[in-house]
């Protein structure tokens, strides 16, 4: 034996473990055959976490049952607790992306609850006659019910704390959206002029989109929270106590703090990635429409002076290597890329969940881990756009007022007084001349000053009002 | 001007259009403009009915209003429940596939109306100084606030149809897994013999399945519900009345029998493409688990002598071309070409409604013609499923009852009993010698055959049940 | 039996095909398992016609290794060079969409051919004691070899159809690079304004690009043209003679007029879809690159007033029915959707290989359907754009040359002579004053106005030259 | 100023930087604006230190050229080389996915290697009076020209690494397919038995699938070849001497050991992701092919009682934490999750291009990423598959060569002498019955035993071969 070193022994052999490692000799050979990322369970959000509260409720349950000695039970239990407030994180090294279903994920676990409960009532490491890894820290468990169940627990905690920073976004975006109350503009269908809508509209418009994503967050999190607990290796619950699933459960809920309940069919539940992919649908959601707010900023802020230059970002950086004075939107352009890697997670959970064969999903490895991630980056993304980007917007009040009074779009305020028909020869001189709607309007005594007067003003350009259409001319095609 | 032509007039100039044709200049250039699929709006289940319908509540609003004369409204409203009624459909000849966010699609129905109503009062077609597309047929409306409403409306109806057809499909399933409750088989984790189940309980799960995404479904579809109907251009609501919304709002779900609602913020609800994703995400889903179940179902009658042989699936049509005697599962795999079908319209999708800019998404062409063949492919994939496959499944129970025993998965029940060291042990033994696990286990002596029986009870086996543990060896590592 | 059919039989047994139907057993009943997407295999391009070509080249061969009678094999190669000339395309009428792997096309296409050729040799149809569908038509062939090598015959022929007319578009942009050659305008990095360019030099882009796209294109068609032919059921060439794949590829070649040439290995290439994936990325990548290019278009033509307003695109159809005088860049935006569409198909196509099990990949007919419809609409797509859109692209000269000047970015010219830090002083006090940087460079003395002249000519600020760098002060930080 | 900082000073304002640090202000903005991964450039596979190389390639061009003094250049130079050894890995800290189009990974370069300069030439850090990052670290550069020629390089790099492992993965299979040559089994198709071939055909076929798409990952690599260094800020190479381009390349190739050569047009080059697109592409198509095989090794291995049963793995880990001697293809496994997020960054990259704008695509950060993972993980699956599990794959032969005279499968190889519809009758006979095709083609006197024997030799069942024909009966439909 190598100095340093503890033997261990399973199904394929023996097998040198570090003498001080927590882990055992599953976790070896995982970390040996996956070493694809670079990266470890750890570095997961709340996999590891969730993990353990997993494990501790199996403990309790199975102490309440009489099944698990009450000392043991105990030590168990507090290694969960230890490992759940991110003590021991370092002996979690298995890979995220993994062969065998979660596996070697469930047994890193087994393995370092297993020697540190044995650490805890004054036993060496590898002393499974006492504390089993599989024997006692697994009772009644299967990869297939517990990995499953400690993924959703971390996905629902993401979800938590993403819900958290787009609330502060969406905030961050009204409390603009009130400023700019008053600032009339130009809005836009397919880039091209259309009719005039206020600055605060258009921003409340982003605040209330990222409402109505949270609102189909939260209801893709309730339904991770119906978990397979108790199914054990394919749901029928083989080898587990009829009383464990809901006690196990209860336990749970306790410990997270979530309404966890047991899914209505183990069997199903067992092998089911639907949830996973409405969360990622989700996501995608949450990250197209980031992305077109995003968009929409960098293009308001396009400038200086050749582009639209309706608002200016704050600057956060100088913005080139070449260029003096260059300053680049870069906080909506890092929520873009974060939205396109998001897009595509949900591409590679889709993938995996399609790939699930007969009574189990083997790559759940992969859906929880682009998920955990996507849900991490999308919060990061939030955070930034929320505190570097949108307070400091400014409106460039002056040149959005000219842009208004300037636009052929105002033509369609008169529409209803005079016609489509003479609209567009009005639209079509003024492009021609360069000259306003209004003053072509009253130059052709459709109208006069008073009544342009009143349909131009703000108020009625940017919401709905009656209008008088006895004094309509009759519709028709245009004379021109 | 050609023979059989009339003239109508645009933006752009004079146009010729064909003197019977009901639709005008504007479908005629649209026509020219797009010719990519070859296929029309006529084509798309329920895009064209439900425009019908937009229209028709709109004409009805105005007429309530007193904006629109009560002879031109009724015209107009006769036209449209002609067109909803199916007739027409060969005027709507512009493609699917188009620029301008609908307007051709719109125009094209303001089109067809206007001339249809121009009929009913007995005026030649053309006569718009009588009725006009735009003046009379759109008043009130834009683009942005009538196809969107109509899109959703055919989404609506499409849904309840795939629903339907969901509901038969689980229902087939359900009537398997009751002829299959009694017929144990091995389950299987990551294609390796797991712990029995009956063939009963993995029917069920493609019925349970089924019946969540169903909720999924129903739940996105609410979403679609919410229409901006009556915002106009871009949601402020610009030349519309201010009980419009909600007049022609309620005469829309009269109509349709759909409970149709404003959204709350116009502007918002008419650039936001959240609802489409969200229905392409559940879509996703659907696909996604269809075509795992139907991979399962080929997976199980493989053979018929180097394969699975679970269970045959019906014979449909001869397999090949050179190899007599060949039965393929032909239904599920079109199923699997289906769901990757729909898979990647939901990118499509996905792609379009990042696109959009500013007030409006120019891409919901696209992203209708996506949904809706979606929707139209997968109901037909559920229909032939539910009718052609399902129901003539038959089981090879002897040899799904002969895997059972000579199965080392058998083992799992024996390791509360005698520890999960001393299974590994018997298990490989098994896997060398080929002898069944019970024999071994009854040689061994650490069972006797009273117990084995016992443990072994297929009822047993396939759920949890109390296990009197007290007989349990200490648990540890295998002694080889 | 039903008045006007006649009654064949197959291995599920009997079924009544209509009687002057050429079809037969086969094709009766795949229409009636695959009811999917309401089309044809007629309505894909190419595919019938090029699986009449391998039909022919078969019979051809067979001919001259004297297993096929003369007779039999000149009335068979009649009836697929009449399908190849268009004929007969209503008798093949089951959906592209099918299960199977393409037997219910291959069995389709031998049904027809028989009862051509009887007909052609004076026999009523069905008389396949004379002619049999599998025993002649179909000899030496499985449906394994000859609908996939049919597939890539199809393409094929679309890639060069699309080729073309990527050509003309490219073309169509380089004469606009040569009329803009001499209008300076701001590039643009990230939105913001960067340094000056030609309006020239920006449509060359897009004339490259697409041109580096057909070399592309090219080079995946060459992989197409290796096919599995004569490899049979799953490559081995059963019940094939040794001379027939390499007899057949030749006729192949000859009628087709493309190089064919058999694959190195048939059992590989009977289950590889590498060249699908591959034509369907490059396909992706040519969607990209379209998609980027007339986004660039919709920007640059945004407007009228409230827009970057540096092009006009010719109008093509009235933009609003309820903005008077609203043009929209509806075939650009047409183009995107066609991308998307594109791109979505790469997926379906992705998904479809990625699913392939074994010795076949059972789902050829969604890649197919998926491939041909990409290149037809891909085709049409850049038709519209190169004939309706680019041609009447007009320049806003004088706002383009208005910008360069008024524009901050100017200054980066300067950064070789007054170095970074002073630049960004320049930048920053020309952003807050609106003066030019050409004024303000003057006003400080770091350069006078001949220098000016000299570094801000347009042919120095478009292309890389030699500076004076001797004059230029020490870099540094800006001093504020 | 906090203890242990210093200040520097950009266009924003003063910040502190860690006096220690060899990176600077910039650097210090970015990784505050950009929390989002938690990982640094750094871990990204080549990045830094391609860039490294691509400065000193600037830097010794612009030495030949007079432009930057000898002693600066030289110092310049050793810090670059000293980087693309590996040393400062822990001063490059900017996180990977970043907005600004890769000028905080460009900043965070030029800054580090002044602060490096300046300490070989015995100047404290910030001395930039002396060595400024942008003066002459950057001289003559943009980041739109050196960070794309950067990425270009590191992702060549990872290429090669990647093709190396594939030709071992392979050769892995090659050996394999030598040593199954005579093994006998059932090919299939739809998971249905086919006709007969050898297991050393089909792990030929694996080795071959590789080998191609070797060669399509070598052609994607040489695109990537084409660098646009020299363009500076939008590719019209503005600040940039005449000769530079062609000299900085010239450089680059010796220090890189690449055959790299400037772009055709660098305006073009500076904007286009075609490469990208193209890289990606291919690298789902490995992927796609990838997973396709292993998904085939775990169908093979499936069992070990109630599966295909045809290969074994070799055991690399126990499978279950209940299942005990359970054991899993979990290194197959590992690969097809390798494979799904490849084919999910696939379409980030795909979104990325897309979404580029007018002279620049801002998002070339997360294609770089998303690129180098995908290839590193590529590259860790392929070493996985071909070290720890293809050597140690055994063949069950005798149930294997069970199944081929078991399966009806065989009745094909008869079909040239008695006809497609007498063996289709056989076929479900034997079905029916449970006897073999050769009892009962015998039994039928349809051939007799030395016929039988003939027909079924192996080596006429696994390759083409002449039949004599004139023996074969009449073909015609099935008589049952």
């Amino acid at each position: 034996m190598a100095h340093g070193t503890r033997v261990e022994h399973d199904l394929v052999g023996d097998k040198e473990v570090p003498a001080d490692a927590y882990y055992g000799v599953h976790t070896v050979r995982a970390v040996e055959n996956f070493a694809i990322t670079g990266s470890t369970i750890a570095r997961l959000p709340g996999l590891v976490t969730s993990l353990a509260a997993v494990k501790q409720a199996a403990a309790q349950a199975h102490r309440d049952l009489g099944l698990l000695p009450a000392d043991i039970a105990d030590a168990i239990i507090e290694a969960c607790a230890e490992i759940r407030s991110g003590r021991l994180a370092d002996q979690f090294v298995v890979d995220p992306v993994q062969g065998g279903a979660g596996t070697s994920t469930n047994m890193n676990a087994n393995e370092v609850i297993a020697n540190r409960a044995l650490e805890i009532l004054g036993h060496p490491r590898g002393s499974y006659d006492v504390i089993h890894p599989l024997g006692h820290v697994n009772l009644g468990q299967s990869t297939n019910d517990v990995y499953p169940t400690a993924v959703r627990l971390a996905l629902v905690a993401s979800v938590r704390a993403l819900d958290e920073s787009m609330k502060a976004l969406a905030d961050a975006f009204g409390l603009k959206a009130q400023e700019f109350g008053d600032v009339l503009k130009m809005g836009r269908t397919q880039l091209q002029d259309a009719v005039p809508m206020t600055l605060g509209q258009e921003f409340t418009t982003y605040a209330v989109m990222i409402e109505e994503d949270r609102r189909r967050l939260t209801e893709a999190a309730a339904l991770l929270l119906e978990c397979n607990l108790g199914g054990t290796a394919i749901g029928t619950g083989i080898n587990g106590h009829p009383r464990y699933a809901e006690l196990a459960c209860s336990h749970l809920a306790g410990i997270s703090g979530e309404p966890v309940r047991p899914a209505g069919d183990f069997i199903e539940a067992t092998q089911d990635c639907g949830a996973f992919v409405q969360l990622s649908g989700v996501l995608k959601r949450v990250a197209v429409k980031l992305s077109k707010t995003c968009n929409d900023l960098r293009l308001m802020s396009s400038g200086p002076t050749a582009g639209l230059g309706e608002i200016s970002l704050p600057p956060v950086q100088a913005g080139s290597s070449i260029m003096p004075g260059k300053v680049n939107p870069v906080i909506p352009e890092v929520v873009n890329q974060v939205a396109f890697e998001v897009i595509g997670n949900d591409l590679t959970v889709t993938m995996a969940a399609e790939a699930g064969q007969l009574q189990l999903n083997a790559f759940e490895p992969v859906i929880a881990y682009s998920l955990l991630r996507s849900l991490a980056h999308l919060r990061a993304a939030c955070d930034t756009l929320a505190t570097r980007c949108v307070p400091g917007i400014t409106a460039h009040r002056r040149h959005l007022h000219d842009t208004v009074h300037r636009s052929i779009g105002l033509v369609t305020a008169l529409a209803p007084h005079i016609g489509y028909g003479a609209c567009t020869v009005l639209a079509r001189r003024a492009l021609a001349t360069g000259r306003t709607i209004k003053d072509l309007a009253a130059e052709s005594g459709l109208l006069n000053g008073d009544e342009l007067d009143t349909i131009l003003r703000p108020e009625a350009l940017t919401r709905p009002h009656a209008t008088d259409r006895a004094s309509a001319p009759p519709v028709g095609q245009p004379t021109t």
